[in-house]
């Protein structure tokens, strides 16, 4: 397990009239003979002057803090004494939001969490509108040189640099050290992020066939990107795999172990899109989904991204029709985020407040007197538009009700019938039932929040056992941090890149079948969900 | 023979929806293909947007052009058409004078040629001075850190780059390109002038135990010293040995060819220092000292360096007296280079103008009456001290007379027994006898012009048959172009640096024993010389 940066000690002797060899030549013969390897050593031209003079004045002995690159060992420092902390910078480059911690190579422990908003959002809230802006003069055919890009390409590179620069001093003042101590940087995003990040044309990325212009980025350290950390930081790029399938989902597979496992397990991880693994230490397949929208709260108007104020946690009780909810924070609810849409549609449907088409019941229609009352107190014209109320504001503290109406039911509908039908594509796809799965691993905040059950019950997610599915939260970060502290991890990311077989669901026929078959709840095949309760609502 | 920078011609099929691998993925996997070499293949950041979109603008064939670093290749450019031309520059980095080829790697030509001198001589004329200059902080004890070196230091640096810039214009002019379209630089200094030109500390360069801080660089490239050729050029620093024994000798060596040779050759390189090397392809043997100065111009009053004007080339006919000279560029004469300083000494001695302690003979005491009344004629006394007047400013056009002082004579005498006697513990450390040499490559501008009959004349040289004396010109440029052309030559130099023993005169007692010897014409055991006639002057 060695880092990304370590120490190695040495010892040599002082130069004298019989023994010129020069400072760095004697450094680098005590660090070839004390690391063994035959790796190439060599010393940035930047560091030459300090680290020879740091190992003269420390009377040629102490502790050299080394580079472990591709290339081999580049010795960036020297010291006479220990150092306690070699501090690092994980980053989980989202297309949202940037999330970061410092992490200590010597022991691995964090020193430090920051997260923040990602400010190229005021170019565009998605991808495809960023990919808009960084190419205006490409999309003109205007010549673009090396020596000349795309105006809003550097904008949004700009942007995200110095957003990772905010990051960075936050992390290192929490940690009570200099931005320019954080001695190594690795970077987990999606393709299209990592390209911005790096000032990368991304026009192809979004044009069929959706090439990428890199998947690996390698030898690269930290000045040429003007960060503010140490300038001679390498940076680890987690490497992707096509445009819509990037280093952060590697990350992901990183870091859910499922690459080492001898029992095949399925990875599901919902953003923008839907990205599923599937598979163990012999092969991996994977595919990518438009599933998301609704479940990232991107689509339904009382939407939201699970923060505070977010109601993660919805049931109603089928007796006496009590509502019990749950914001993120414990503050007054201000919409839904994915699970709690989630545990409000599977509630509604098992009150049969709504249909298996997912669509709102006709209280005039319904006999239960009890539900109905609910059904008349909850269903309420709105614009026109029948909507329901899940909170009142004069119940709440909130300032608006919250409200889902058909349109979003419908958009969740959808997602769920793209995700059940992503999953079940992939599986047979190699031949497997989800019942031969040792684990589901959810990522995200999806995956953080998330109540299984109320996926099972509205035929998202298969209907296994409930120990099966293990949430294990930003997986990308966690992804991020591996690579910093191991070099068997930053190899791992390899193997998994090559191992990996990407399915394109979007010219896949079998999947648009499985779209279709999925849009009931649970399914048009109830057999597929045993666990689920059918009702019979033409008799009410 | 691979050069420093290549080209490969590549063809690969156009991604579509079936086969969507990134754009570099594409093009390092056709090269790969085509090289076999399984050495890695990277694409350093700055050119990653520029290569990929060249590549798809050419229908994905082509030619790559590629950096051949030791870490590996790496992908710069792209073009459709095959380039005719990839042009590198050799630099021979002079404490005085800069010299440099533009060549062209695809077929070794020399494109243009452009010298200049040393703008860091306004800092100091020699290594020393510019070494105080830029170490004033550090002498004063201050602390100077990575972010902020000695600001003598940065203006050396500053400096010679400028110059180097300077240099690099005007050949890519010359040849009908642009400055960044220079794709390598070869850099053959001696130790000083390659931690000037990197801005590297070279406090301890000059106090004993004379310790270089560095004597290899690596994987150095134009953009990080801000030279004005491609940013992504590879800089070949010739690797040097010590303080004292640079890579512009190396260079030498290589230039040589001695280091291949399976009989044992001499090089001889005068400069500020009279450099020498002994050996043969199984060894190296070399040693410094200070006989230069009254060989290039450093020390007699009338003395230069070889350059228009200078007289290179003495005679005076032993029997009518007459003087024949000839001077560098056909012009009047303005002083003598060392050549002419040679033969004119050898002459002095060979007309009994003075003894064989190098000083001036008495006229009046001189019986042959030829010889007296040219004694009379040119031996003056100007301020109180006898000369000898070569030119008469009215005999040439010349301002001046073109005189020899007593004090110059001293110096040569001084400098050609250092020379011998550098010469003579060398080759005795190593059991061997001059007789036993296969040929002795002199170096430089010394080289080019000094008549080796004089110089055996005058017991600087060994008295050996002509035909062992090979001038080779500058051969720390030659060198440096090696490097550019072939990578066996790269690789060659690392295995002259650890074949060579370097011998330290400084602390040699034999070295002071056999100086004392050689400070004689040709030498107090004339039987080292036997083709040098001697001369009985006491009887005049």
């Amino acid at each position: 397990m060695k880092a990304i940066v370590i120490t190695v000690q040495v010892e040599a002797i002082a130069p004298d009239l019989s023994d010129n060899t020069a400072d760095l030549d004697r450094l680098q013969q005590a660090l070839a003979r004390k690391l063994q390897d035959g790796r190439s050593l060599s010393v940035p031209l930047r560091c030459m002057t300090s680290v020879a003079r740091a190992f003269r004045d420390a009377g040629f002995r102490g502790y050299a803090l080394l580079n472990n690159l591709e290339t081999g060992w580049a010795v960036v420092a020297f010291s006479a004494e220990e150092p306690r902390v070699i501090a690092a910078m994980a980053l989980d480059l989202g297309t949202t939001h940037l999330e970061a911690t410092l992490v200590n190579l010597r022991n691995g422990k964090t020193l430090a969490s920051a997260n923040l908003e990602n400010a190229q959002i005021v170019y565009g809230a998605d991808i495809l509108s960023r990919i808009h802006h960084a190419t205006a003069r490409r999309r003109q055919q205007k010549p673009v040189t090396s020596d000349f890009q795309d105006p809003g390409l550097d904008e949004l590179q700009d942007t995200i640099i110095g957003s990772i620069n905010g990051l960075a001093c936050e992390l290192a003042k929490k940690a009570g050290m200099a931005a320019h101590d954080i001695r190594a940087l690795s970077v987990s995003g999606n393709t299209t992020m990592t390209h911005l990040f790096l000032g990368v044309d991304p026009y192809t990325l979004c044009r069929e066939p959706y090439i990428p212009l890199f998947n690996r980025a390698q030898g690269i350290e930290a000045s040429q990107l003007h960060l503010r950390i140490s300038p001679v930081a390498p940076l680890f790029i987690m490497p992707s795999i096509g445009s819509y399938f990037g280093g952060d989902l590697i990350a992901g597979i990183l870091a859910s172990g499922m690459a080492h496992s001898e029992k095949t397990r399925m990875l599901i991880d919902v953003g923008t899109n839907a990205e599923v693994v599937l598979g163990n230490s012999e092969w991996l397949i994977a595919c990518a989904g438009a599933a998301g929208p609704a479940l990232e709260g991107g689509v339904a108007r009382m939407g939201m991204r699970a923060g505070p104020g977010a109601i993660e946690y919805v049931a109603i009780d089928p007796e006496n029709y009590g509502i019990d909810f749950r914001t993120i924070g414990g503050v007054a609810p201000i919409g839904l985020c994915g699970s709690g849409l989630i545990d409000l549609v599977a509630a509604m449907y098992l009150t049969r407040i709504i249909d298996i088409r997912g669509k709102f019941r006709d209280p005039a229609a319904e006999q239960d007197p009890m539900r109905k009352e609910f059904m008349n107190r909850h269903l309420l014209s709105r614009n026109g538009e029948i909507c329901f109320v899940l909170v009142f504001a004069d119940d709440g503290s909130g300032e608006d009700d919250v409200v889902l109406e058909q349109i979003d039911l419908d958009a969740m509908i959808r997602s769920k019938a793209a995700m059940y039908a992503i999953l079940r594509t992939l599986i047979n796809q190699v031949g497997l039932d989800f019942s031969d799965l040792d684990e589901i691993t959810v990522a995200g905040a999806f995956g953080r929040h998330i109540n299984p059950q109320s996926a099972i019950t509205l035929g998202m997610l298969p209907d296994l056992p409930l120990s099966v599915y293990r949430p294990i939260g930003n997986s990308s970060l966690a992804g991020a941090e591996q690579v910093l502290l191991d070099e068997d991890a930053r190899q791992e990311c390899e193997r998994i890149v090559s191992n990996i077989t990407y399915l394109e669901l979007n010219v896949n026929q079998e999947f648009m079948i499985r779209f279709s078959g999925a849009r009931f709840i649970p399914h048009t095949d109830p057999a597929l969900f045993p666990s689920v309760p059918l009702f019979d609502f033409k008799s009410g």
